[in-house]
């Protein structure tokens, strides 16, 4: 993880305390920094304000599909028995409630917009777990191996069309350009999977292909979450673009992190496996970065992993076989570089907040919310 | 079909000249049924003014989905070499231009409204395809047969996203109407899917329980395409909820008819297998209707279908077996009943048009395309 590499880089990120870090890069804003902002409870004020209304939303679909995306929400277990199931970090909620403030609207505002962002991710969730045929997501069985492809397909057009439905009832203008920028969106995530799903038949995949597919896949939906309170909330199309744009890079950013968790990560923190995405053979940031670098370890990471393409005994390699793979891509340079980049992109981010006129406070929580987002261990 | 039983029952259809038939139930506009319209040269134009526009709207899918689309839609070949596919009879297309019609807007205004309700429509086939296992549509394989059940997802997922695209980008308020009303359609597509899954699973599904199905399934894209050439002409809200009430009958006697073609269609025009749904266990309307008759044929009916929903041998019986099933089905009344349906809603749709005003012409050509609609044999 990031913060494991402290000590070797001054401009990295530093451990705070209680195992939080922090990045120690100059920030976009020094006053914005100064401001201290709780993090936590803007992620909770933005679940506390989204989770209702998206409740009352996925009530709206027809049975059985009103309880396989409950099940999918983490509202009910597999026997419908409600359950308390993670329902993730929230970020994306958080951020469209706040991007409302930017117009200085009230953050309740952006909560439509909120809630269909949420809606879009998740029918790209059960969409993509059931052609990338992952069984588990949030530590339970996915929609498809519970309740079967079918439903899986069904819940997930329902979510779609119920995102576009829940901002198009608000009936304005406003919300006609919000809809408008979240089809984008949509557009882009579907053609992130379909880069991800061609890209696994490839043998190599270069570092600008990886990042568009990314972008498209993590970066175009929080760059939506990020401007979509503000469209509702009146704002021109240059602010929303900017928004855009640091929610774009942000993603960028968040997605270099889970890149790094992917392979590094703490199995107890993140809730996956070991190499998790060694296992899955994904041709990750770390991955293409080695592979493009160049060198006695890139070369032998090459060789490597194109005999493990062939290898029929792939899935009962030992955690050792894992780890010395894991210590090529860091050899190669995979790691560093996909932490700089990381850094990179958060700083992108950061500066485009510059470009726009906000109240304090709120540019001062989007900074903190980046900050959060490049740090965090899950 | 309807029209053999033009002896029998006067009301019902007479066999005019050049095969075709005519409905010789009152019209429910005397003046619109004396100007004569060539229906023809009506889905002609709806074709030549939605295909150049629903082409380049599927080229900006990015490959390899572009590729799958444009297999789909029947313009190359699973090879990729360009076919002059059977793009099916454009109902749809032709409805939503002339509905641009009703407001005195040129039929070019209804273009994107009419592309979008296609995209819909291809989206729907695309996945129902895919859950149903269905192998064959349009006389060629599936796309999930073809290019695989992920590709099948992906590109249905695009279509349906691209349709609100075609239609926020005009970025009008009537667009941000047209889509409000598309995404109602694209959930009832969507609860109506759900809904024929479910009914699959069940021994008796209820007459009531299959028309709404088929309302969903079939009425409201039907009812979208109906007005939203209206409502991107700027039609008022009771104008295009009249539109759409012409539209939904219109569907549900479509569907009638789908159903006894489904029964007793010609294999030659439908390109289906004989007895069609009956080999699929399909609880359409004349199975439904003469379970619910009662008396002994019925009761007879019940016992068969419950012994053949166990039976492992069900897909080798014999054409003798089939046509034994229809002919108790028709004996119950389950046919006879089908035909008075379509007849009944196809006259609900006529009486629409009466309760708004439009030009007399395109009165004529909505009268014209429900007569067509109804006496299909394909």
């Amino acid at each position: 993880m990031l913060d494991e590499r402290s000590e070797a880089d001054p401009r990295t990120f530093r451990t705070a305390t209680r195992g939080e870090t922090v990045p120690t890069v100059p920030p976009a804003s020094t006053a914005a920094r100064e401001t201290a902002v709780d993090v936590t409870a803007l992620l909770e004020r933005g679940r506390t304000l989204a989770t209702p209304v998206l409740r009352a939303a996925v009530d709206r679909l027809a049975p059985p599909m009103d309880t396989v995306a409950a099940y999918h929400f983490g509202w009910i277990d597999a026997e419908g028995n409600p359950a308390d199931g993670d329902g993730g970090k929230a970020v994306r909620p958080a951020l469209a409630v706040l991007s409302a403030e930017v117009t200085e609207a009230a953050p309740e505002v952006g909560i439509p917009g909120a809630v269909a962002v949420e809606l879009v991710h998740n029918f790209s969730l059960l969409h993509d777990d059931l052609m990338d045929g992952d069984e588990q997501r949030r530590h339970r069985d996915t929609v498809w191996k519970v309740h079967g492809p079918a439903q899986a397909i069904l819940v997930g057009d329902a979510l779609m069309a119920l995102a576009n439905e829940i901002l198009l009832e608000l009936g304005t203008v406003e919300a006609g350009r919000a809809t408008r920028r979240l089809t984008t969106a949509t557009r882009a995530l579907i053609d992130g999977q379909a880069q991800d799903i061609s890209y696994e038949h490839r043998d190599r995949v270069s570092v600008a292909e990886c990042l568009e597919m990314e972008g498209n896949k993590t970066g175009a939906l929080l760059a939506c979450a990020c401007s979509i309170g503000a469209v509702l909330g009146g704002a021109d199309d240059h602010t929303a673009d900017t928004l855009e744009k640091y929610g774009y890079h942000l993603g960028l950013a968040f997605q270099a992190v889970d890149d790094l968790l992917g392979i590094w990560g703490d199995p107890v923190a993140t809730g996956k496996q070991t190499w998790s995405d060694l296992r899955q053979r994904k041709k990750s940031l770390p991955v293409v970065a080695a592979l493009a670098a160049g060198g006695q370890a890139s070369e032998r990471l090459g060789e490597i992993l194109a005999a493990d393409a062939k290898s029929s005994d792939f899935e009962n390699f030992s955690e050792e076989e894992f780890a010395a793979r894991a210590a090529l891509i860091e050899e190669a340079g995979g790691r560093d570089w996909t932490a700089e980049e990381a850094r990179r992109q958060h700083r992108i981010a950061l500066d485009a907040l510059d470009e726009i006129r906000m109240p304090d406070r709120v540019r001062a929580q989007f900074v903190a919310l980046a900050d959060f987002v490049v740090v965090r261990k899950r």
